[in-house]
């Protein structure tokens, strides 16, 4: 991916503002952002003037492939990761070392430090998930693409639904056919959760639970690309629409679209939390909208920024996040509707497309 | 599950040596490990007289049907999870406080600390997984469950086996054989490697490398039970068996074998783990074995104990490890046979019946 150089350069012109010699990146998925490599067990140091990736045997080839111009060290099969790092500090000379708080553990930042006793640390927080929270043209091109799959799956699913399923059943099929539509794998394991099942958030899919067993089905769902991902929530309706189910599925709706409108650059994370919120609260369904109203999206499912009550981040142009109200009512069940959209400098532009509306929920 | 208010009493009596009025438990599995729920964004404050899970809004339904009578304090929509725990120490006015120093971030510690000044904290490591290391008879036969479906899986994946398949058309397959048999998923998305890309000990399937672009097609796979693993390796043989793949083939067998049968109560990983490796030395192949021998298998899929370089674990009877060695060639492939052990009182058991005999290895 072209880029990839930016991006840890502006990690290096963030290291005066740290005041520090160096960034240690532990986060998985912020060494990924930084370098391409796609496995586990690694970490980064950036410095003013190079990057090194820290990894072992298992990975040796697949960096040589991934990350042709990187800095290599593979540590000994008898060294620990934090002992390669710490050895590559004292040769580097490193006077000070900022690493990322979120991302290392009490443990490991005992043993870097008992490693590196005259090193001065420097907890940090939230840096390169700041710049991953902006997503360039690319970026925004894979999460179209992760949609699209997750898009087409559902088509699938949506075809082939059947009374009498599990919930199980129909989750596994829907992994198979976001891989058939090109995802890797699905970007989360998928909801799916009949009638009452639906007033649990998370619910995982049952072998109990059927399709018909309640009039509604409740399916989140999404893809992962290369490696950007996808994330929606539709409910369908396979028997009766009753006026209760009307009534919650019209204002968890009405919440969409005021949380949506209000997403534009310069927008507070929780006005639009609000916005959206207040909609369910007139509705009379306030104390059942149990969660935040979104979340970033990208190479993680879950990222910055937060659309929730209390969030303070501004949102700027290239965020992507997901607008996701739902009301859950225990013993009846839950409607939740989900989509993403990216910020654009004069507001919005909801990425994904399956059609929304009451009558769009009902299955043949 | 049964046997889960045993697992917290012996947290419990473990407290007095960490002299610690309550142990924090932030690793996930862990979590589970203790109470049986299955969601995310939890911890669990282990006392002398109880136990209290700390969750949200989203699992509040969730944990009353997983964890019935467990107490349960679900924080409010502003308030963080280490807010949340920090007020219930204030409230059971606790001056002592373990953590687990590997599952709780640098971040963490310091809000923690921020908020109970006055408590006093001490890093622990590996407690609760050195319980989990040794598997009780249900745990056991969760294992056993795991991996007949995963060989279940392999019988349909090498039976429908075609020529021309991309190793990703084989790995998503896989994942549906996996479900198909009775897993809720694979225990990790599963290594189909062709050829050459066989010496990545950690492949991921292309949909470039087609079967029968090389002579043989490398798997590794595992499901995913209730909620126990399995985890295995094998290497098929598509085409012609070289002479060069005979002698790597026949070495890491041989190794695999002397691992296996050094295997046993009061043995010490490292020796385990130099048994296997002195084979793969007498070959000639010593630095293409890149790894560990082995790892333990649980609920997560890689835990303790370590069969490795330097692993000064003492084997137990009821741990479950794997065993896998392998010889990787740049340029040429590599071949990684895995098999899943109990350790029992009298030596150990191999629970996966996957044959491995070169014979055995043939795809007519």
């Amino acid at each position: 991916m072209d880029g990839i150089g930016t991006r840890r350069e502006k990690v290096t012109h963030s290291l005066q503002g740290l005041k520090a010699a160096a960034l240690l990146v532990s986060n998985p998925t912020n060494i990924r952002y930084l370098t391409g490599f796609t496995g586990e067990d690694a970490a980064l140091l950036v410095t003013s003037d190079r990057a090194v990736l820290v990894s072992d045997g298992r990975f040796a080839k697949q960096i040589e492939q991934e990350c042709p111009d990187l800095d290599v060290q593979i540590r000994a099969m008898n060294q620990t990761l934090i002992e390669a790092i710490g050895a590559i500090c004292r040769k580097l000379k490193l006077g000070s070392l900022a690493f990322e708080a979120h991302a290392l553990s009490v443990a490991e930042h005992l043993s870097l430090r008992e490693k590196l006793p005259a090193v001065e640390m420097t907890a940090t927080s939230g840096l390169v998930e700041a710049f991953r929270a902006i997503k360039d043209a690319d970026e925004v091109a894979a999460i179209r693409e992760a949609i699209g799959y997750a898009e087409r799956a559902f088509v699938m699913l949506r075809n082939g639904l059947r009374r009498g399923e599990t919930e199980k059943d129909v989750a596994d099929a829907l992994e198979g056919y976001l891989r058939r539509c090109g995802a890797s794998a699905a970007s989360f394991p998928p909801i799916v959760a009949v009638g009452e099942r639906a007033a649990l958030p998370h619910a995982r899919p049952t072998a109990e639970a059927r399709i018909g067993d309640a009039d509604f089905v409740l399916i989140d769902w999404g893809a992962t690309g290369r490696p950007y991902k996808s994330d929606l929530t539709r409910v369908l309706v396979t028997g009766k629409v009753t006026p209760k189910f009307e009534k919650v599925y019209r204002a968890v709706l009405a919440a969409q679209e005021r949380g949506i409108a209000a997403i534009r650059p310069g927008a507070i994370a929780r006005e639009v939390d609000a916005e959206a919120r207040s909609v369910i609260e007139e509705a009379g369904f306030g104390r059942f909208f149990s969660h935040g109203l979104g979340h970033g999206l990208g190479m993680d499912i879950h990222e910055a920024p937060r659309l929730r009550k209390g969030g303070e981040e501004t949102l700027q142009a290239g965020m992507v996040v997901t607008v996701e109200p739902g009301i859950y009512l225990p013993g009846w069940g839950g409607v939740r509707i989900e989509d993403d959209v990216l910020v654009t400098p004069d507001g919005c532009e909801v990425l994904t497309h399956v059609p929304r509306s009451l009558d769009a929920s009902r299955v043949n």
